[in-house]
């Protein structure tokens, strides 16, 4: 009988234990079901040959135009940039080899400092190795510092600010976007004396619309609040210098903190801050972010000084971009397609949909070889689904016409309604 | 008298709001009372002449030998490295222009995943913009998936698994450093059916000791928890093809997830983690800082590539390592100095006190011309201040022997006690 019995309970424990791997799947398989999978679209981009670009596919490599990079003025392909890139690599090698701190601390990263610091006209920078990081990294940083300090932070501002908001642990009130009523009452609902810090972007990257910087600004000097800005889609492009939206209103000397990114105009890796030296050597000192991470590649560094020295220097990929975004939005409107209101060089097309979102994306990357990623929830409200087209100074009119005509076809392939079939929808 | 009247309260009001510089002032104020305050050495490194490097000062620059990167084996100046990284640059351009989701997937980076799956022998690899990210993404965001999850944290983990532990808001025990007595009664306490994560270090990074990796795996399947360890103090440097010391032990397949960095012994930037294709899908879709931040550079990913294949296949690097370590260890001790006990490659010196840390280390920058960063509280606990040494391949006898003498004349001249001088203390 001895031989039937059923092994002891301790031998087959291992079967009662967690289930980790199912737990997993199940979060994933959430994502599928609410359409939010994300396949990643394994791209060569072709240096020289900007917005071209080699699409990795199962059937092989194809030759297909993006239309949704945030190298927004080509500035990753640009001479200089490249120049500055490989030669630094090959003086001083590829990575920084520790923490600034410890025997990371690359001179040409010393060096992007000191631009950074004179482009926003602030007294210092801090560069990390990301725009999150930066955001998340300082945001927090400074929150925590600050005895009860009060974040009034934007509806919309970014994922990695509301995650610098939350990691803060502070008090928190998310004003209406670009609601300065709503935000006077929750300033004034305050004591003058206690520590505000008001959060918000310049250029929001969805709606391609723009922060009233200097009204914000005349509500934290009014209030007594100090202010933290993220220009990081907006430095490189706005501005006489470059320098982004608070430098073309006149405004950058009013605002606290100066956040922006080295990762998107001027096409290269990594965030910063501008602001006093105060401010930067408090978020220097503390930011765990900051601190415990091996430091930018000198290449990197050296590349960025580059690109941001050639665009203080020259308006023309500012124009460009401007002029290419201007007339992309008037060819897509005069062909019926429903261009969302936008004050920038993004242009955002309203689908309504995430599954015909997707399936245009799909269908203009396989049948047209343009590359626009769909834009879904969460990055943007249920029902607001879209493309968001970045034309560069490289779309030039041709590549305009023919992204016109390849969602013309999309559009009625796949039924979307154009401009005049949307009633009550702003587009 | 009207003119004497002192100002209405409403003209004064900006006087009495609260003062942010002075509270970040005094943050920093803070830091330099507890000796803790940073000035970044100023470091040009030069391509084919590691460890030998500019320091750039107040008059002018000057020749230094590096003895504290974390570049172990200086592959961040290896001809394959620096010619993937020049030729990708020349080919896709620097930025990679967009997050992993919206245009950025370059195919450098989709290679090196795959790279580094095969390194670690597991499904799949997901690439962070830094180690620190990658710790503090994936614990947090795993710990956050798993139902009542608890943590268990190895009381020495480096700050950015303790950034992951915090953010993941779940409940944590730590247990004392590699007592696998106490993490036992910390899993014996909890019901088996509870989701446990366990996370601990292979090569601690100021100690140089190592974790007991395969009894640590023993006691997680005995009680049915899950594994993270992180080894970016030992990839490229440990086991036969440089995956790390879990595979000098053949421990690799136990483990749920194996968190790596390419900024060190791989010489470029960057982290990752190799685990199962539902914790890698689980982590790409969930984790906000991998989510909403810039890919890695096609040049930094076709660069860390090239430097794990040839750490695969290259056995010589880790032996010259291997061999000046203990060269190094040797030859200090042989002069008396205060080498800690340490495993691996990592020569730790103990000083004992912050300030005279921190005048040994300024002493053999300026008269010895050797920079060695010294490490204070709260990077170690307080009166284990020490310099850090990491002997790489290409500090030769040669350099050895100068080390040794510039240690025993800065021990001298700022009476360090010497080994037989301290009691008490294990040096």
């Amino acid at each position: 009988m001895a031989a039937s019995r059923p092994e002891p309970l301790k031998e087959r424990a291992p079967l009662m234990a967690f289930d980790y791997e199912r737990v997993f799947a199940d979060a994933v398989d959430g994502v599928r079901e609410e359409k939010r999978y994300r396949v990643f679209t394994d791209l060569a981009r072709i240096a020289g040959r900007f917005p071209h670009a080699v699409h990795h596919t199962e059937t092989g490599p194809r030759d297909i135009v993006v239309w949704c990079s945030n190298d927004y003025l080509g500035m990753g392909q640009h001479p200089a940039v490249l120049e500055a890139f490989q030669d630094t690599a090959s003086r001083l090698g590829v990575g920084a080899g520790g923490t600034r701190n410890i025997s990371g601390n690359n001179h040409p990263l010393v060096m992007l400092e000191r631009e950074l610091a004179d482009l926003h006209g602030k007294e210092n920078a801090l560069v990390f190795t990301s725009g999150f990081v930066s955001n998340e990294a300082t945001i927090s940083t400074l929150a925590r510092l600050l005895p009860d300090c009060l974040i009034l932070s934007d509806q919309l501002n970014h994922a990695s600010m509301i995650e610098g908001v939350r990691r803060s642990g502070v008090e928190k009130k998310i004003f209406r976007h670009n609601d300065l009523e709503h935000l006077e009452d929750l300033l004034k609902a305050q004591d003058r004396e206690r520590a505000k810090l008001i959060v918000f972007e310049s250029v929001y990257s969805m709606d391609g619309d723009v922060g009233p910087v200097g009204r914000i600004c005349d509500l934290a000097e009014k209030y007594g609040a100090m202010t933290y800005i993220d220009e990081v889609h907006a430095v490189g492009m706005y501005g006489p210098r470059g320098a982004g939206i608070a430098e073309r209103e006149g405004e950058m000397a009013r605002l606290d903190v100066i956040e922006g990114t080295l990762a998107k105009a001027y096409g290269c890796l990594g965030g910063y801050i501008a602001a006093s030296n105060d401010i930067v050597d408090a978020v220097r000192c503390h930011a765990p972010g900051f601190i415990f991470t091996t430091a930018l590649p000198p290449a990197i560094a050296a590349a960025a000084t580059a690109s941001i020295r050639h665009l203080k220097g020259s308006g023309a990929e500012r124009e460009g971009q401007q002029r290419q975004a201007a007339t992309t939005k008037h060819v897509l409107r005069s062909r019926g397609l429903p261009v969302m209101p936008s004050e920038t060089h993004i242009v955002p097309l309203l689908v309504g949909d995430p599954e015909l979102c997707k399936a245009a994306s799909d269908r203009l990357l396989d049948r047209h070889g343009l590359y626009i990623q769909p834009i879904n929830f969460p990055t943007v409200p249920r029902g607001t689904e879209r493309l968001r087209i970045t034309p560069t100074p490289f779309h030039d009119d041709e590549l305009v016409g023919e992204l016109g005509e390849a969602l013309v076809e999309t559009w009625s392939a796949l039924g979307i309604p154009f401009a005049n079939e949307r009633i009550g929808v702003a587009a």
